[in-house]
């Protein structure tokens, strides 16, 4: 799918800064190339009133509203409820085929494999980009990434949504002005979407999480002097901890950055049955958690804390920053909302501290 | 695929003790339902010769002389080396739905989605039955888990293949003895080979490992007093660990039983290009280290140690044993060699610690 498609994202009843984060992201790493966002529910706003960034992209109330945009894709960034393609949106993608769209989805659903919309999309000659479309040829991992010249570096989170994605992002220019290769390593869909290229770990079979690490870090490794993998899910979340330490343990990271969201309390970032029921531990111990983790397998350090600070007040943010450095001991940062600076010194530390002197 | 099939087991190049799980533990615990073994590389010989159990159960040198010894079905048991069917391997399959027999496969590789062996089972009328294949509609874990009246027990490990499954199996009947109704709940394909049921999974899509074992979990503790699930991989396997821990979170087990070979020094599962890489920590950090990593999630001990001890002797078996017990503080047992009651009497003591008093 060609990376210059402009997109009208379906995110139908969810568009909001921690509800529709593909959406979010793509408003804010591809510039220019959002026209507009379906949600009924919030009709007639923009994205910089629901989010408090992206401008004047309009949100629609209905799919012919959109097309009226001119997009020339649809984006399906959010899942819907219960995992299965509502009919609406079944609707919404055929008309939008039906008018020469591209459809590029971040569902587990592959879109590409349903008989109705593969036949109309092969009709119309649009192509459907299905992110979490497994590859094949898969392998269980066998330490491959332990051995990549290039400085390994993970992010690793307190909960999903908290901003492993865009932690990562936000260090490319700084490491780049600083004269490293750097290579960013997409393991979901919005990172994929945003890079053009990654692979979902979260969408393999569940023994080739680590291959399917592996794999993405080898590639990435290739003509770089730092490679960011974008890390997933949490070690204490109880519906995604699998990924999460799979994705460490094919990894191989010799460093890690905790991010975190600190107004967030409990692990909250799906219905659980039982609210509150996870309670995120302090700082220190997600520190000792991850290392203790990685320890038997692939020592690493946790050396840098990002933090989503959205939804505090500047002069609280400030205050979460500086507690977290005092607790951790380590550089924090809210690498999106003020200068990433610290995690940046911090990677460029960490891996001169490994790095082979030039030949 | 009925209970009563009479089994060929395909373990070409791979019969043996630590090499062919899926085979030997059916010759265990399926007794008088193997009739025979292919593997051309010791073929003469008897299960007993090569495994040290199984009695008179021969070995064959070909397919043919399998199906003299008038199986009702075949049994892939070990994955082939690579992962695909090699050629050899889909004609002995053929050979077989062509005398009618029935196909069971504990395979990644879904055999019944292969165009040829599906047709050719079809018009021959046999079924083949995947062990592996995901189960439709699965959801990420909820801790619905957590919330059963049954004690749910999860055997973990310090690597693949060190007994899990069997420590398990080899509790049931001391606790039916002691009137508690426990009920098995199997997670790999030779667990459900023997139990009938369960749910392979490290085959589900990596974002549902915890819910599959949530729902296994929950369908096993319907009128049972002691869930015991089978463990998989391990926290410290570098290919596996994912799945180990999503299994852990999905099941919320109160209880832990530490599975280990004493005679294995480094993790040996799986063909990694720098042997000797993972090495395995002493018993009481393994038991720190999987009480961790349950912790944020739902609480849970470690109650009793299951070695495997197989390949020592009775006294160095004895002595590991003391060994263990004596740096762990808890019962240890091989509940294969000898008697599993000092596990059986950890799981009726832990359980009574949390049970509820009659109403």
């Amino acid at each position: 799918m060609s990376d210059q498609h402009r997109y009208l994202i379906i995110a139908e009843g969810a568009f909001g800064p921690e509800t529709s984060k593909t959406a979010n992201s793509a408003i804010r790493y591809l510039p220019g190339r959002v026209v507009g966002v379906l949600d009924s529910q919030v009709p007639g706003r923009t994205s910089r009133e629901v989010l408090g960034f992206g401008g004047d992209i309009p949100v629609v109330r209905s799919i012919e509203e959109g097309f009226a945009l001119n997009p020339t894709a649809v984006l399906i960034g959010i899942a819907p409820a219960g995992g299965q393609l509502p009919a609406e949106w079944r609707g919404w993608i055929l008309a939008a085929i039906d008018r020469g769209l591209h459809v590029w989805s971040g569902l587990h659903t592959v879109l590409g494999n349903d008989p109705e919309l593969a036949a109309r999309a092969r009709e119309k000659g649009v192509a459907i980009t299905d992110a979490r479309r497994p590859p094949p040829h898969l392998a269980v991992s066998n330490g491959l990434a332990a051995q990549v010249d290039a400085f390994v570096v993970l992010s690793v989170g307190s909960d999903c949504n908290v901003g492993k994605l865009t932690a990562q992002l936000e260090l490319i220019r700084g490491l780049e002005q600083r004269g490293l290769r750097t290579r960013f390593a997409a393991t979901g869909q919005t990172g994929m979407l945003i890079a053009g290229w990654g692979l979902a770990v979260d969408a393999v079979v569940a023994d080739f999480i680590g291959g399917a690490t592996e794999q993405l870090v080898l590639q990435a490794a290739q003509d770089a002097d730092v490679v960011l993998v974008e890390g997933q899910g949490s070690l204490i979340h109880p519906g995604y901890s699998g990924v999460t330490l799979g994705l460490m343990h094919g990894a191989c990271p010799r460093a890690m950055i905790l991010c975190h969201q600190p107004s967030r309390e409990f692990i909250g970032d799906h219905s659980i049955t039982r609210p509150a029921w996870v309670r995120i531990p302090p700082l220190p111990e997600l520190v000792r958690i991850y290392e203790d983790a990685a320890r038997p397998v692939f020592p690493s350090k946790v050396i840098g804390i990002a933090l989503n600070t959205y939804d505090l007040s500047a002069a609280a943010a400030k205050a979460a920053l500086a507690v977290a450095q005092h607790e951790t001991g380590l550089p924090a940062a809210d690498p999106v909302r003020f200068d990433p600076a610290p995690l940046v010194d911090a990677v460029v530390r960490a891996r001169a501290l490994v790095a082979k002197p030039p030949a």
